[in-house]
């Protein structure tokens, strides 16, 4: 009788190499289970990895297949990884626009991407005991606070990010895309004093971030400009939050109420200002010219619209995902800085 | 000469098992790249995989704690799976309340939570290939639509999921914690009936969602208990999108003008409802009864504020987690259907 086919070939006479199906074949498990062996024995049994073992050094399939596996295999994906409590996340719009962004720019490379929230040190040990693991090759960083922990564990765990803002306190060791904070809100001050504005006030983001810190600088770069003497009273501060955009107009209608101009450092928290703006009976634009930052979504929905800064936001996602990538395949890539656009509605 | 400490211990005396430290120091690498060749090589390079190789033959570190590593590696992850396109994801209040329950459960667990959508062929490929390879443990699947093909690449998968609803057509495979639909709209429309109203429209959702179908039949019952014949022109149907319940609102008061009730299948609906009422002159509860079914914070919003049906939300996320978890450990559980609440607002 004669012999199956593979053993029974004539001499010399090259066989099919085998594949990953023969190997799910003989093992009697399925290819995911196969696959899941290959790439490190994730979620297998020990009997379905003794068969898979089994059937792979019967097939002769192993050594080659799963050296090159171990060696080459990435998991081809990256981490959208937003340090804030998600609650964040879900109110502001920024956020959402920046995700939609990387994902689109990802697919674009057929890369999925996986949203990560770490909003406290819980959650920070968490996603780090993941990401170390190797189960993703790299993370847009999405943090704006000062001395972020997150930074410091990744770097540690050699794994491969990119920072959407620059990342203070980090001496330039860390990659990241940002719009040009300072000269974007120097055109806004610059418009609210050419249109006669005299008494400009700002509502100013948190001082431990980026945009907190640069946006306030320019308004205090074009007061020199134009040789107006800083004024204390003339500076609130916000945390970036609708509510914290009203308390801070609040608190500055009290302290100068004579002002005739407000820059806010966010349009969430422009929005805010208006409705204390309106509650204290002074009109937008007439008594007091807005302008905000961003061009969110938020921007457009508020009563008058919004006159404000645009970040590119398009450009930024597309930015960071190709320096990652680059991170990633190992070259490196110099930081990229893009150039905001003062954006006139109704407001100022 | 005395020999360094290892290798001039007496005979016998047993030596410190080398850590992944010693590994690491010999291999003149990170613990995390030692840590990524242990778990299969994920993003190590041909290099350093050959040093950490020679340190783990070296200090005899490699045999049993990388066989381990293959044997009962997990990524002790779980993906929250949203197959729909990320805009619905933030339009809807309902998902994000969702996902920020099973992220608070998986926590009590030391787990964390990887958010995926999959709205396109495109994005699903890509995502099964990622989940298939091993990196998570198992899926919370947030998918309404019937015959949603990514049921059946998981199943092929074999990846243990846990449905948000139930998942039509798939005839019980598939395990799932859900609302009971039938018995909420049938709390509304009893209550709408019982307030006096005789011509009791609905919005239903899509047909191919359980809710969609759940809450219309509860509808119908109701009415046949009522002895009130059902009549078409007193339904329509929306996409639970603001935009698709005013414009379902706007069919049915033309179609049957003389409607002094509604019972609309989600709040978001409602809200967009409340809507087309409103530009059509109808006061809300005084012509037209109105009553929605979620509870999201979009009920809350509405002006008059809405009555409606609640979803456990809290205890939706917590079974899904439950039933996930024990599905990884190997054990099969049962569906699980939770009951829900009227709650009378201002609306109905």
């Amino acid at each position: 009788m004669t012999e199956p086919a593979p053993q029974g070939r004539p001499a010399g006479k090259p066989r099919r190499a085998p594949t990953i199906h023969d190997v799910a074949a003989v093992a009697g498990v399925s290819r995911g289970t196969v696959s899941r062996v290959l790439q490190g024995g994730h979620n297998v049994s020990p009997a379905s990895l003794e068969a898979v073992n089994a059937a792979i050094g019967k097939l002769g399939y192993v050594v080659n297949r799963h050296a090159r596996n171990l060696v080459t295999q990435r998991s081809n994906s990256v981490a959208f990884l937003l340090t804030e409590p998600q609650e964040r996340f879900f109110e502001d719009p920024n956020f959402t626009t920046l995700l939609r962004g990387c994902t689109a720019a990802l697919g674009e490379h057929d890369i999925p991407l996986l949203l990560m929230t770490a909003g406290d040190e819980a959650e920070r040990r968490r996603v780090v005991r993941y990401l170390a693991a190797g189960h993703v090759d790299g993370v847009l960083l999405v943090s704006s606070h000062r001395g972020n922990p997150m930074i410091e564990h990744l770097r540690e765990a050699e794994i491969p990010m990119v920072s959407c803002g620059k990342p203070l306190g980090q001496r330039g060791r860390v990659a990241y895309v940002a719009a040009d904070d300072r000269e974007g809100a120097k055109d806004m001050v610059r418009h609210l004093i050419e249109s006669g504005r005299s008494r400009v006030a700002t509502v100013a983001g948190p001082q431990d971030t980026p945009g907190g810190v640069e946006r306030l600088l320019g308004y205090r770069e074009v007061l020199d400009e134009y040789g107006i003497t800083f004024d204390e009273s003339l500076v609130a501060y916000g945390d970036y939050s609708r509510a914290g955009g009203e308390q801070a107009a609040d608190r500055l209608l009290a302290a100068a109420p004579g002002l005739d101009a407000l820059f806010v450092a966010s349009d969430l928290m422009a929005d805010g200002a208006l409705a204390a703006l309106d509650r204290a009976g002074r009109s937008v634009p007439g008594d007091v010219a807005v302008g905000g930052f961003d061009d969110s979504p938020a921007a457009l929905t508020t009563r008058p619209a919004l006159t404000t800064v645009r970040q590119p936001w398009d450009r930024i996602s597309q930015e960071m995902v190709r320096l990652l990538l680059a991170q990633i395949a190992g070259e490196t890539q110099p930081t990229v800085i893009l150039p905001t656009e003062l954006v006139i509605r109704e407001s100022a």
